[in-house]
């Protein structure tokens, strides 16, 4: 049903033809698909059905669980990447794929054979309201970058001191697609939203202390934003935001 | 312990040269802290103690319970307020207390003799989110004048728009005392205490929908604002916040 | 700094030639910014900031404020929308500005003098999990089509009979943009995100009972997407979800 | 009142026939029920009660009680599993009961010296949704197959890319009993649920970052599955969907 | 995918025999699978996949809408479950399928047109901890009757007063399947899970006051129920139960 | 088990004796423990085991459930206590159990036929903080009274005007055993359980506004009250808290 | 007002007459009532005032602190009791005041230099649900002990095995007051409630995992109990539950 | 527009007589507004807005990061505060500004070249209910002192022991504003509000165990307090307590 349509149209007119047995057909269908490595089943149609193969997701797997499925992506992928990696986990993939590159930061493994080409008039522009949310910012701008974007980052423009953020306005409003990446109260992206037209991806963090509950006000308060053109991605997921700011900017 | 001091002086000296006897010095210091109505005790030295007189917290009694507090405080103070109290508590005062007035947006009743003196050069300033807010913001109005306050009052500025905010900035930076009520997620207290360099008392609204979760939005928005300087009351409490800016704003 | 540069570029060049005093320049920048009623503060310049005049958010405020605000904002737009609106509010605004009509099930008030061109290419899809969250997708639907989208909805595809979402996926895949609604565990928002490589825009709704709490749980399934590319607006916020759909689909 | 019937009868009676002084009767009547080691009182009867001896929860208790508690279980019984246990606990039990095995991925330990028989046509099949929901379903596995069940297991079938899940649609289709664990949004309960006929028992993982809440989100949107046959057991609570999936597996 | 297999053999065959044209079995394919009024999709293959058709859940329905969807359903199907209806619901119901009944209690209408029979043998036990859980535990088994199974109910054996369950022991045992209804701590559901070796499915109530906020604390009592062979359905959710209870009671 | 133990003894020994045959001594021992109304079994020997009858929980039974329940337990009992009774159901029960009277402030009915005795010198002190929560203290009273406890009132003493309790602390240590009664914050628990060596059963109450959500500040509040000898009961379960001290307060 | 009357009238009645001066009154009124450590204040007529000296909470002190504080209070006192105290903490105190002795596993720190008589009739029972419970039960026994307590613990006895329970009927109802600790669901507390006429102090432990949420469910349970009779105190307050206990004990 | 007034005059004034070009006015006022780090913007008129310079919250970021920032703000302010600084980051700002002092209670770094003058008249008096509440409260001192303010410290005084408090009741009620600083349940902020008439900062700490959930139990105290007067910010926010009161303390 989600396979590539050409594909399979081949198979099933040589099974129709004769050409195939119905064992057959079925298998080869089936192996356009995934591909199994037993504790994970890599989604090869990703790349064609969305744009960008499978991404690893690190957390919870093991270092050499996270090699084996990028050596495995490699494979059939120009361009990989691996998120929540810390540095085992980077060395663990770096062993079996020599051309990673780690970002310690944004704590992001990338293979990059074929950059993608970069439209330079549409700017995905990240903006954090502080230092500290830089690392969210950071995975969000890696995971742009490698989809082909270019990306532009605007740190620290908090609405404490919020001239900060209107001498930043013209290179907000030249933004193709904003992320806004705000910890606390979140109240940066309302205030981004209510300032441009184009879509705001918003990123609440988990950054702040006492009845912040680990990303909490600044999630709802994101959520109820009087600005509309605003939608949430959840806590500290940059590379949700990252991906979702790309597939609007390829838009035509 | 927390009695007027020169009464109490007054008597046990009184007690201490025997023009009293042990008993009635005991009944006499008893009698001056409050009147006991059975259902209620009211505190008569609040007056003193704290610069107003006991405000009547109308939800959960009975329209003839208010009207009887009503009345007993009037006995002994020429202002009384008294707070959520819908149109059948306010007729079951006025039929008790006929020189009361009902502020029906703010669900307020008010007794006001002899209305307390204004300073004209410092002003407590209540700026609104957006029209939604206003009630809130009327209780908090009506408290404050009534305990001696110039108030002004600036609605639905909220950062959606945020040039409308922009074009109050005179107003908002003359204010002595702000209060910032806002619903949603309360971004508004964070901007206004960005700018000025006077305390803000917040209160965060249960307007909105949704996420809001009864105003939690807003109360954690503000609980976690990035701007130092804030504070903030409880959900949809325009009371308390008119309450507190009037002790504020007092202060020399 | 929010207004439209050209018109405020004029006033300051004329102050500088000395054809405007300081004060009229500064009145005349004000005036473009918003209309005082007093209870509410129109944005004036919002169609040009942001390319649709402000939306009247009706809860919460009384019938004749939202018609005073539907008859202040129809005089510089030919395209007003006021959300949230029963009965007597549509009432009310019918009385003061004749030309509206009312959406019963999307709840919403429109004002539509000059239809906004749409282009036939790309649609906007709303695909809803069951026929409870039909009011909700109805809200996002109008408020899409007024700022000049064309619409497609898809009703009751949730994921207990999976094949009736696959039945469609042709139509899901053509989509150019797309909203999913769904209450109890909003799990629809995931798959339709793992199918398609466009953004889609989740809107949590308040169908359910139990352990729904309001919403909470579709919220979360739809913030813990595992599906890259979905992005998340209020709970039974339709209209949010339309216009962040009508921002993206207008992209080029 | 929960003894076994036979041997109870035979007690009483024999204390009617006076072959057995009342003092006697009583005492032998709650030997029958538990072991006391003072700090746990193991349930002598619960194989018969329950089909299965009672099994040790690790956590919270020491290495040494562990090891104490399942040297006795070990007397009565042929087969005991002890979860939540890690390296320290093995070693410890390891120590005074030398043929267990340990299941590290599951943090279980076993004793299995009789193994059940198993009904090969009745399979339980785990389903995960991602590589990282593994230990919960090795839990399970471990749990079930000890209780005498063939197990079955599809690991990362998640509904991101939903093919995979088809891929694997017989087998699933062919289980008996389904596990399924999943963390993040939980939602392919709702869609392994809408697929079958059998029962499905949802266990939500811990597993995801942000706004999981550790678990609450996938709890909550198997609680409010859409599929109807569908319940749940606590989060990351492996042993529990193990257990009760084996008792319905043995229904004839 | 998830279509009755022969039907769908027979179409490709014929497809592949040049019987039938690649447009027609492509249409012919999909009409196997609901039928769509707009505003729902009846899924006419559940009966088939599940065993039992599609149920309809009224609430936020119109009475109109559930009268329609009963009416299409009642054209394939000889008994249909509709929930949650209230009278009004009920009264559009009866006036287009005359033959239904309505169960004021379990707030049910049925539509039994073929009794399904029943096995005496295997008997569903529901069991109440009060009084106040009835129409939760009606619902549960109203649902298990119409689907083919004999039901005993067992009210008000709460542990305040255990003896009173304790005294209906045998008739527990006797149970294939239980199901526990129980609000407040819910811990009914523990101490049933503890007595027997059937499958325990367990409803939390909204019944109680305080602090059990919605049925909270029943869900989280017996979600964390230290028996093991309980599972949960949804705060109320008796038609889950009864549905879940009637696949396991089917099972050979 | 939990029956009576002579009456068991006597039927036992019967049978041990063969005056009576096996099954007419089980029939005998159930019958001792509960009537079956069908929708409810009534507890016979909770007074024997508790000191008190059973008590109608009148929430989520209908009047004639209720009536029936109170008809059933007066053959057996002197004195029953029906809480959570509204108007309604006091009507029904007065039909048909014409000695009850009603409470209407405290929502209890009340059967007393022989009042039982109380001991003057150790006194129930109830303590609310304001007026609003004097239904629930209500309740306490009425349930206390009827099981045989001199109960003492003192109302509106919250911390906002100490002096006021510290007028009442000679009243306050001369109770056996306190209940404290408290909304918003709940403060009062504390401070009066640092006052006294007696034991104080706190009852939130879900008096107040905003973030009081439903009680859980007072409930919470109390819960970690910093004064050792303070236990809590569920918010607004003035019922169990007239209970529980009636038990304490028998104590000897 | 707290203070001992005696001392306080003596030296009222010197300031009469003239034996003291004003000031001298005032100083030693105030030694009477605590010593300034400047980081605490030691509460000197504590025990006096409620029993027992003041307890050390040694969570979120340093070690240094802790000892200071116990050794001042060895001074006045014979007997006192840190709780919270891990081992640095007790080596600290060991180093200042030798004779104090450490329980590890309540971690508890006691100082018993004149044991406090105790009635044996009068015991106290703790009951556990399971053995990780006992470092909580510790707790709570060595607190009811040093405190003047006969106390006796059952362990192990959750409702999973109910007839473990039952085993021991006769010494729980031979208690005079009973602690219940449990974690999980708590279910423990409602069975106990109903099965004795003696108070029960509940106490939820932290024990558990997944949805248990650090003891919110056994919180939620306990508070919710369907027996009347039953109080609760906070998450894993052992010394809570033993004060209260013994404040209970002690009545006569 | 937050700019100083008199700067921007003077530049704007340039431009319009053409002694600066546009680009360099633009870039001009830019230049007053902050210095840009990259990963920080140092907002450089913030002294001259709100009367402090930024402060810097250390946690999230690297110390390398705070001794920049650190050490850019030195160059323009003689005073400048760093919250929430370990010893890492204290030793990295160390190295480059040598002048620094480290309070390490209140985590906290200072640099103060040119102490502000203080009121000796108006003091801030900080109360705290524990001696574990004291590192929040040392922030909030060291806070308000480099501010320009007397702080006065009270500490231990929670109302357990509410004599201490009422000993301390001379200094609580010469302060000019308040501080209150109190775990478990944050009674404390209610009886301070009770009893004095100047403003109280309430702040809630983490302090307690159990259902404290991190401070929630005193937050949802304070903001529920039924004293008016009283504010609340963030969990453990001693920093934000202490620059509020100093805002209202300079009020004249």
């Amino acid at each position: 049903m989600t396979l590539q349509d050409d594909k399979i149209l081949e198979i099933i007119n040589k099974f129709k033809n004769q050409e195939l047995p119905e064992e057959a057909a079925l298998a080869q269908i089936k192996s356009l698909q995934y591909t199994d490595l037993g504790f994970a089943k890599l989604d090869n149609n990703r790349a064609e059905r969305q744009g960008f193969p499978e991404v690893i997701y690190c957390a919870g797997k093991t270092p050499e669980q996270c090699a084996e499925i990028m050596y495995a992506l490699s494979l059939n992928n120009a361009n990989v990447l691996a998120t929540r990696a810390d540095k085992n986990v980077y060395e663990a993939i770096k062993a079996k794929v020599q051309d990673v590159r780690y970002h310690e930061e944004a704590r992001v493994v990338v293979l990059e054979r074929k950059p993608l080409p970069k439209d330079e008039e549409r700017v995905i522009t990240i903006v954090t309201a502080g230092t500290s949310d830089i690392p969210v910012a950071a995975e969000a701008a890696v995971t742009a970058e490698i989809m082909g974007n270019k990306v532009n980052c605007v740190y620290d423009v908090g609405v404490a001191g919020i001239h900060r953020l209107f001498a930043q306005l013209e290179v907000i409003r030249a933004a193709n697609v904003l992320i806004v990446v705000a910890g606390m109260e979140g109240a940066l992206a309302s205030v981004v939203g209510g300032l441009v037209n184009k879509p705001v991806v918003a990123v609440p963090t988990s950054v702040g202390y006492g009845a912040n509950f680990g990303g909490l006000s600044a999630l709802l308060g994101m959520l109820n934003s009087c600005s509309a053109g605003v939608a949430v991605v959840n806590i500290d997921n940059g590379f949700g935001a990252g991906r979702l700011a790309s597939i609007i900017n390829h838009m035509r």
